[in-house]
């Protein structure tokens, strides 16, 4: 089983379009969702949108977060042809930080999705900071 | 938020090539792997390779669920066009069974995967029971 290392691991990373976070809800089990992200400065920077800001209610996954940090991102490529399948994984611990006080991420983020160019993501910022890297690649 | 019906988080979820795993490590973290499926009998069944079979090592997704069957299954289509994004989750309970004792899963994961063809999966099977079904839509 072909390991990928720390390098290629965030090469292959820093150019997926999309990553599966997952975090762990109160009662101890994983919750998955799809997250759009940027590495920058070492760190998995995802944006989100916040909703029902005046209901007090917090996006699932922050409040996840809040109570417990220890979270975790997969980036894997599909392939019909097997040989080609690899993945990247990271184990960490997330917080939650205003867009604000994350400018240069923000920024990042701008520039690598054209959607958030017309509109710039307002919301809190999830920061998940890597604590191992795995990956996994069926052929070199 | 437009949500998608159990019906139509079904149909998705059955069409799609490839999901990612949760399951939860010894310490409560939650472990991602991307895996190829069918749904079948209203269940996941996903053929793993049980690595180093001599080794008395197991998958480290098997002793997971051994140890804790909760986990979860996401699959999602990404698209640059963020009007076409969608996501559909199962959060349930997953339990370790013999190849030979769920063929007609099997048979349904070599109709779906030519690879399987020329190398039928004769490791043990992961079985994800749906507890609950969540799917989200961008736009219909």
């Amino acid at each position: 089983m072909p390991a990928l290392d720390d390098d290629e691991c965030r090469a292959r990373a820093a150019a997926a379009p999309v990553a599966r976070l997952a975090t762990l809800r109160a009662d101890g089990t994983p919750r998955l969702v799809p997250v759009t992200f940027v590495l920058v400065d070492g760190l998995v920077w995802i944006a989100v949108d916040d909703v029902k800001p005046k209901s007090g209610r917090r996006l699932a996954r922050l409040a996840d977060v809040d109570r417990d940090p220890r979270a975790a991102l997969l980036v894997d490529h599909y392939d019909d042809d097997w040989d080609r399948l690899w993945w990247v994984r990271i184990d960490g611990a997330a917080d939650v930080r205003d867009a604000a006080d994350c400018a240069p991420a923000v920024d990042a983020l701008v520039g690598k999705y054209p959607p958030y160019r017309r509109s710039r993501p307002p919301g809190p910022v999830l920061v998940l900071t890597p604590g191992a890297w795995a990956g996994w690649t069926a052929s070199r």
